[in-house]
């Protein structure tokens, strides 16, 4: 049950020598990646990263399996609020296991209790109708942020605790809540620990978007149904296989080199990924960004001024070849392409005509829906490199926990060591925070900063239609 | 309740010579202008853009409407099953107008009959879930293919066809179809004469990707309750508007130059539209189609290769603020940022802090979840702008059928227009038919073409991890 990485239509021997690349440029970077693998294993040896250890917890499994029981119990709506690394992992497990229709399912098509909803923005229409579909009585609220301070998950609770109070009276509030934080500090860890709400850990050193196997994408997920347990399995068999430093042999350090020579060498700046599958779609959304936090940077470890980063675009299967093909078959040669597929999906749906009297139904008749999605992926795996346009291939024998775990564990060592490959910092994200205290100094009711004023003298416009 | 389009941080004055756009880059591009205004309204006074007219088809909306108000009666599911241009448009129109949990409410909360699903892929596991979720005795089904042969379109009739066939015998299945196609040949067209079944006209030489405001995205958006009259009202009202030959008055051609000029001239070669909206956020994907098959092409109107258009980003603000913005400002400059926002929502939600023993929720107290929203945008566009990275704002009053109406109307217009800006036809899309062919011969029966045997040849793979 091991994921399959093929990357043939990367390689000068299939796309030519201007756009693919050789196996001469791929060796002349291994030394540097020995060096980096050496220093990847020893930084993880000191715990200086955490993520690495994240599907070896057993102890925190076990407490997440016993508090999705209970949640299991009594709840019918179970409601997570978080933001970017706090929601992506989560929501791409979610789309990825369950059922397409999941909140639609009733009880006797296999509909279970609670739903689970993730409110990963604050769009004040959004938060209103939430209101109309879930029963407060029956709810519970996981507000997932690492520094218990994220602005967006603190309105949230602002918000829904107010509701609770005036749903419930104050005394029963405590139950509906669960807090997933960093051990000290912040204002969920206070709050929990002063009124005595339920809480799950975030490990110092394990960012938002390397958070996915922590309790925040397992609460979530073990809530919905979902074997955690397995899915921290696959994720160590990755593991193991990453072990080897060998970059001919490892699939996350070799798709990484080869994004990285694409960006530096080949002028490819746009890195897309097209999941051939709807519940593998997530996926591509919670990788798009880890990919832009983690590589798009302005200093590189040096000092030096540097703006790198590809740009992730995510696109679907075979949906966007009705809207993104075209553009990545006659467009610029500026991106590299991922498809991810999968080789057996749970059902088979067949295709019959009873109209055999025009050819269209009648070509389709006898085959399934199955064939016909792996033959419009081939062709375009085909058409693409046909037109030189580099592609690869990250194939499931099967959607489930243990190959997601492999998938979510293999992308994130892929990027902390392109991360290494750039000489540049994979864990940290200083350009957001300028716009924070800019958002925090409209708001802020005592004083005007200077951010303030800044953004005033910005506002003699005139080029308006 | 007109759009406005701000585009100062485009502007060199604002960004700086460097990133952004001088005065005299327009200008300069006057004339060239002018010839294409010209061009486009005679092509338009010829009958040869035909997407121009679609909001003065009154008869055509009137048979929709009435056609509506039967299924609103009759039916408990609607599924549009088309992809691409068939179904971008009415997903946008449906998330930006219903309720934002649409499917999940009852009927006591405001939920109507139908509910609209739309089937935009052929994942086989999406097939079989939609299965568990409607009641084919009260689902009506509408398939949406303009040349009435699309592989994917069919093989979902022959699925759906089949399912009804068992569930009701062959007498009732009629009432169960409804088409939208050419007026004449193709598959769809052929079957729906012989058979008797209701269908509507996608009028020739309108494309998909320009095909919203026909049956394609009035039809399904009529059944859901939207004033599809309202909505084409406003396209009216962006025609009036961009009437004007002048770049500096007219948003739908000025925004065209801005983009041509950062791509042909600032080596920026992505366009990012964020939706400050959950609502908008369909809009987005739709705009993506819209752009990349209409820009994205390989040989100019001359014959020259000239591989041209910018890659469409999609993000949602604010929840990509903790997933794209990093890339954003510290990243390589080779983006332009289309924000979309929405003055006034249609909720208000206040902020009350229990918790005024700690900082974060006490200056979040008191504010609305609206003003939190509007400071990040507006804290997101001074960062952007400080860091030199091209953005504009296109702002709707608020959100509604008639501004929607505007928005999809002056993106086709810019569209076309930008397409003659580069010189290449922005109506075709010649690349994706190769991969078809593919596809075709990987599936035909009767003799196995040249293109398998092609694609056999580079089954000779050796880098697979």
């Amino acid at each position: 049950m091991e994921i399959k990485y093929d990357f043939n239509n990367m390689m000068a021997d299939f796309i030519g020598i201007e756009n693919g690349i050789s196996e001469e440029e791929i060796n002349s970077l291994i030394k540097k990646c020995e060096r980096i693998d050496t220093n990847l294993k020893s930084m993880r040896m000191r715990g200086e990263i955490k993520f690495f250890e994240l599907p070896y917890q057993e102890d925190v499994v076990k407490d997440i399996n016993d508090y999705a029981d209970y949640i299991k119990n009594e709840f019918e709506y179970f409601i997570v609020l978080g933001i970017g690394g706090s929601a992506l992992g989560g929501i791409a497990l979610q789309r990825g296991l369950n059922h397409p229709y999941y909140k639609l399912l009733s009880k006797d098509k296999g509909g279970k209790n609670p739903k689970v909803f993730f409110l990963d923005n604050i769009d004040p229409d959004t938060h209103s109708g939430i209101f109309d579909v879930i029963d407060l009585k029956s709810s519970c609220f996981n507000f997932i942020s690492k520094s218990g301070n994220t602005a967006e998950t603190n309105a949230q609770f602002l918000i829904f605790i107010e509701r609770l109070k005036k749903a419930l009276g104050n005394k029963d509030i405590k139950k509906h809540v669960v807090f997933t934080t960093k051990e000290q500090n912040g204002n969920f860890r206070k709050i929990a620990d002063e009124e005595g709400m339920k809480s799950f850990i975030i490990p110092k050193g394990v960012g938002g978007r390397f958070s996915v196997l922590s309790p925040v994408g397992l609460l979530p997920s073990a809530v919905s149904g979902i074997n955690i347990n397995k899915l921290l399995e696959g994720a160590i068999s990755m593991d193991k296989t990453c072990e080897n430093f060998n970059i001919w042999e490892n699939p996350a350090y070799m798709n990484g080199v080869l994004h990285y020579l694409f960006d530096t060498k080949k002028g490819k700046n746009i890195s897309v990924m097209i999941s051939y599958s709807d519940a593998l779609f997530g996926i591509v959304d919670w990788y798009r960004q880890l990919l832009a936090e983690s590589l798009g940077k302005k200093y590189s470890l040096n000092g030096e001024i540097v703006h790198t980063g590809q740009t992730p675009v995510k696109a679907l299967g075979v949906t966007d070849h009705h809207s993104q093909l075209q553009l990545y078959i006659e467009g610029p040669n500026d991106k590299v392409i991922t498809m991810l597929c999968v080789e057996k999906f749970k059902s088979e749906i067949e295709m019959v005509s009873h109209y055999n009297w025009i050819e269209g139904p009648s070509y389709l008749s006898g085959h399934s829906l199955n064939e016909l999605f792996h033959a419009e992926r081939i062709a375009t795996e085909a058409t693409l490199t046909k037109n030189a346009r580099p592609n690869c291939l990250i194939s499931l024998p099967e959607i489930n926990e243990f190959t997601l775990g492999q998938l979510f564990y293999m992308f994130e060592i892929q990027t902390a060591f392109t991360g290494y490959l750039y000489n540049i910092n994979p864990f940290d994200q200083p350009g957001v925070e300028e716009g924070k205290k800019f958002a925090y100094n409209l708001l802020r009711k005592n004083g005007i900063g200077n951010k303030k004023e800044e953004i005033e003298t910005r506002k003699k416009k005139k080029y308006i239609i």
